[in-house]
């Protein structure tokens, strides 16, 4: 079945901003979705990656590549290119570091002279989504080598001497329900934004929720033809943004404006000031703005800030909100 | 032997009307039975599948495809038909992920090129159910895994680039016992409908427990053929019901009242009113009614929601109790 | 050495009773027998077996089968008949599940196309005893695995797709001391009949003990010449018991007897009174009496309820006691 | 080197007791050493083995058969007989169960025809002492194997319907520190006899231990030749006792003090009684008296009964005192 | 992407003065990094490696051999020299023993007479640097086994009388955030030097770290090209100190200070002055100083011997503030 | 690199002084050595053993056998004679027990016939030294084991009936930091010497420390020529004293103050008067004594009895001030 239309996501607009934002800069890396259960998390992924442009890959490719100098030496493409929905990817809780990684079939490449390489999930998600629900369940050390995988964008399998690697450039998106379970600040600091949903507690709000997938569900074609529309006027603006992304300027207020935030909430280290600044640039892109401004940051600092707090035991607020409390301090409420 | 007949269970009307629902439409999604021990979960389901027809299924297909063209590509399939009971499969407790799944020889798949997929227990339960005793004790993971498959009618197996993928639709019924331990929020939202089960109270109806089952062991001939015209009543309504259910019709105002109901028990998440409205659907089928009325949802809310409440430690009502009271709140005592 | 002589126990009279009801009809279920060390209770169990008179089997055939007929499909079975004593097969608490229930060698059976199937204790207990010291230790699945099969009376191992059956009745004997852990509610239920041993305290009956003993080892031949006639008496009854037992009347009043003391009791579920007639059926055909009465009720009642009841904190009267108090309320002291 | 003799051991006269009872009647069951370190616990076993004389077993017989007839099937036995010393075997802490009782090699088997056997440590054992330090920190279920087949004196090893059986009739001698991990009472009432060792505690004592070691290690021939006659009247008294053992008469009274001695002790089970009587046998037969005494009762009861008593809270005497206790209120002071 | 600048590193004073002593003599041992996450300690040992002349090894030799004569007898050269960057090897937290120290393939080597060895990190370490992120959570045998071969210089692998050596010569760098684990003070005592970063609280500094990341990602090859001369400048100077090492002087003086030092400081064992020594003597060669003074102690007297103090629960000081004080006390403020 | 020469140790006399015991009589059992980090425990043992005479063993043979009828029959000797070191084997902490005491390939063995059996590092360390570094992190039943070897010389694999054995004469070294883990009671009992040192805590034999230290790692050469000379009489001392050892007298009243401070200090067991003996003589024979004096006793009882006191929880004085107290009682102070 084709996945629920990007458009008709009822509400939840922080989430499908940040969607939209990794979409035309996957460099600003990982997403984390914190949430009660049941809020779309999951369909959202699967919603933005059926919104933009299939890909073009090079057939029998298992990393998708878009030209045929780009496959790994271990692949023996086929003819021609075909043409592949946005890869999503889910990787399961239980998944062994071979699966995710691919397998190595050592003894076959030393008695054989064979690279014998099956291909894993990384090589999957190539050029789109890796999906982890409940990434606070996953081991630390799987979690790090996939930020390691997603920052570098290559996957490198060594074993023995033997080396394997391949493209495997993604967003990597976690979901997690903070009540089962954190993720040390070392691996948090390390995604570049986040956002939390909760179910909307209005009436109206849910009937249309319910309402639209009911239509999904039990009127498929219609429903679908319905929002068509919607979903390609989103996708023309991801594909404008990106040509613009390059070109959005940042002057030295904005530099500034980004340690200063970062000091006054105390986030340890300098990956907030960067992913801040580069998550602005492209929002500006998507607003079709030629320059950052504070209102972007403004915009983006929540996603991009809120995971990076230190607890601080005198102050039971939210990081949502401490974080607004330094932007009114810092820019004027 | 013959299962016992679902006409001649006594009592128990909730656990039996839960079971006649997910035979009606088995897209409600799984069922939780609680209750002590002895209360005859598992003898109603095996009841409900063999009142169910039985079901044609190409001679040899492991997973009972209806047609030769349903076939996965990794079946030989036999010559012809074969009629089968509806299949209820029973997953034990310590049971592997390959038993359930079924196991991939990736080294024979390699050397011979062969497709070597060994059907599990996912694959037998297709077109039927899949009984879990003590569902609680049963590692999260697989729960995670059966609720997916259940989901999406599809079980996927992927190991190094091979992929073997058939039909796996199945209703999902699920035993526990509360008292030896829960299942996490999150896995309790998964599932459609719950179920309390006690044992009965009165003499009476104990005694009549007592002089079936002793009838049936011990006069099984005479006993099976008393219930056999209830049975078939039994079978034809279900049989209408499934005809009936695309026609139902569900008018703005149940919407409303499933968004309200929802709300007000502070249900998180959105698969409540979803299933709610589904469950509701079925049961106005049952009835032969036209449409689904507020009555429908009153039946059938305290086995859609009941498993969905948060704990609130300041009211130490049941959660049953808690949707009764919901119930009269939002719809009038 | 041939086994201690049943008729030659000292004292133990619920425990011999208990055992002579199982070897009446064996479908009462599992037996456990709860108590000190060094009562006797596997010595009482082999000497029931050896009681009994020995078996007519398939020479060859690893479940023992009575008619070649019954022979499972994957057994070349030897020439003729053999005549074995009932078997009492032991299950040690290391043993593997491969062991109990038997191991299919897949591999085996799919290249060269054989059933290749090692039977296991399950296979050699069929048409005896299974007994297991200390079943409290035994892991919670293990004993589920055999309640189930001592209830179906068929052992099913099934592995990819493979199956292999064979009957497998036997009566699930466990002993067990309750300080050294405990069963789960949900285990005990399962069992038919309990039974508390304890270590006589008059100093007459331990010198027959001692002196049964000592003669047992040290003038064996004389000993047991001396007690085969008892023993051959008791043999005659329980065959005629065999035969009367389908004739044994229940009337209506039983029914409602059985229900009234299992809702005194608070007994979950109703494992609790069908036991209890089917024990009190067995005990009538022992006594040759033609029908149900009260008096058997009462006889069979501890050991049929006193392992069904839920820990009552108010009431620290041990379980015995509380069945024996409702008793007398019920049917009056 | 030839081990410590027996007669040299410096006081420790109840484990010297207790070792040449078990060298009289192997079939009082296995013994339990109690004590600190350096006590000379596996001295004494070695030195007890080494007075004994040799056993006569058929050449190339693992088990050590004393007649050609003997020998199991499985064994390929060499030509005529060989003279070895009584074996006293190690059992190592971490040895494996396979190790243990031997392992069956299942493929070999089925594949060749050939029973495939390797011998364990209980065959060595055969006709000899098994010896266990730190019994205390060995697995349950080993020490239970073992002290099964120390009772049956069969040791049989089944695998996938294969059986082996040998000869495995040794005295199982275990030593543990009480203060470093305890056995469960199940298993310390099957051991027969216990004895408490404690280092000496006056000057002579030590300086005699000393002596005498010294002397053995630096002056070994000297030393040897000087207990070499000592040693041989103890094992010219051990052969006259085995011969003495079966014509030993108890009366009645014999009995009923074994009896009340147990019951005033409150031993669970009826094991005490039967050792009681049996070492009494075996101490009136080293003594060269007719009949068991009192006396005979009074000086084997701390050795039968002190590991069988229930820790009573309100008694803080050592389990030898209360013995000694009990034998002055039953047996006057 | 060519790493980031030494130069262009904003502040970090201390962390790359360590980083430029270990260039000069590697021999001071291991170097730990505490410190927030996002600080940039990785960045910091790759661009010091970057900045490090290229080195010049044997082609196909896998531990970097500088001539010929050094390549292990198991290595089959290819033709000529190749040229390197100084070796930076990540150490990923689960990597087995094998995959670190190489794999000997114990089986080939007896069947064939081969010697099968698959090198391992260490023998890529050879001649570079070894860097383990979040040493405190590596099992404690590995970092002994990185600090001993680290130590020696040789990595042996020993398996079964088979025996494999190579060069690994290497520098370890460990980094960790003390608050999620500790190393064992035996491991911390092992390393040569540490120190201590933060994120700088200055809005122009963290500025400036944005703009130079920013310009780094944004405008490679003229941000490189700008610090091309600086790291040129700096590479010159390590050269000549590892030129000066060996002639600089130290006088009695200067060891009688660093016994003062250390025994002042409390911290055991002599490893505190052995490295005070030699690390000292790197700084004035990086100073062009000719022999070690007082103010070559005080600057590397931090680094040396902050993480050997034991705790001490009356003096709750930061460790550097501890060694500040002493070196006040011993040498004047 | 040649070892540090054993004279030119700074300070340590009592390791040094247990060191050279064990070298002169290596049947006086294992060393513990507890202490700090750095205080060169792992430095004497080598020193040491580089200043004994170097081994003559038979080319080839794994466990250094001094002529060609000793090599076991498993092993192939090459031709003629070679000279080796001392051997000092590492016994690091994670070794499996099949490298400790040798792996023996039962499939081999029986499928060719040979003796397959690979040496561990017990054969290596025959006739040298075996040191474990935190020997209180090791397994007991491998400690256990090691002790076995060590006191009986012989190390025996079996395995299923096959048995290999080779001589294992070594000296066990463990040293420990008694803050991190302790040996269980039974187990120090089994080493036979125990010694504790500290770094030196006045400047000028610090300064010595590092002055030697800094001129054998940087003027090697001139520094081993300075200390062969005091190291060649050490070793002619100790070749000397070996001699002497046999003939070395004790009179009665050794042996009761051998006792006499045994008893009064409470140890355990006879181990330690044998061994305060034992090192007592060694030490007579190194001073070039012709008997043991109550100054030898003195001089070694710390030693010898310091790991085997019990823990007196009323007196809190350290293990050696009890010892020395004891002394000062016993023979006067």
């Amino acid at each position: 079945m084709i996945p629920f239309p990007f458009s008709a996501i009822v509400g939840q607009e922080e989430m499908k901003q940040v969607m939209l934002l990794t979409a035309i800069d996957p460099g600003i890396g990982g997403v984390l979705v914190f949430g009660d259960r049941g809020t779309g998390k999951s369909t959202a992924v699967r919603a933005l990656a059926a919104l933009l442009p299939p890909i073009e890959a090079v057939a029998g490719c298992p990393v998708n590549s878009a030209r045929l100098a780009d496959c790994p030496d271990w692949v023996t493409p086929g003819e021609g290119m075909v043409t592949k929905p946005t890869p999503v990817i889910d990787l399961p809780l239980g998944a062994t570091e071979d699966r995710v990684v691919g397998a190595l079939d050592i003894e076959r490449a030393l008695t054989r002279g064979e690279k014998a390489f099956e291909a894993g999930l990384l090589a999957r998600a190539n050029r789109g989504y890796l999906y982890i629900d409940e990434v606070n369940l996953l081991e630390d050390h799987i979690v790090d080598l996939l930020l390691d995988v997603a920052q570098s964008g290559v996957n490198v399998v060594e074993r023995e001497g033997l080396s394997i690697r391949h493209a495997a450039r993604f967003v990597l998106v976690g979901s997690g329900n903070p009540e089962e379970g954190e993720l040390r600040p070392q691996l948090l600091d390390r995604f570049g934004l986040s956002v939390d949903v909760v179910s909307p507690n209005d009436i109206d709000t849910r009937v249309e929720v319910i309402r639209r997938r009911d239509a999904y569900e039990n009127d498929n074609a219609v429903f679908m033809a319905h929002w068509q529309g919607q979903d390609a006027d989103l996708r023309d603006r991801i594909l404008a943004a990106r040509v613009a992304l390059p070109l959005v300027a940042s002057d030295d207020q904005t530099l500034r404006d980004c340690a200063e935030l970062c000091i006054a909430l105390g986030s340890d280290g300098l990956r907030g000031e960067l992913t801040l600044l580069r998550s602005a640039r492209a929002l500006a892109a998507f607003d079709g703005a030629g320059a950052v401004t504070r209102d972007h940051l403004r915009r983006v600092a929540p996603m991009a800030l809120r995971h990076r707090l230190r607890r601080d035991p005198l102050d039971d607020a939210g990081s949502g909100t401490r974080v607004a409390r330094v932007l009114d301090e810092v820019f004027g409420a």
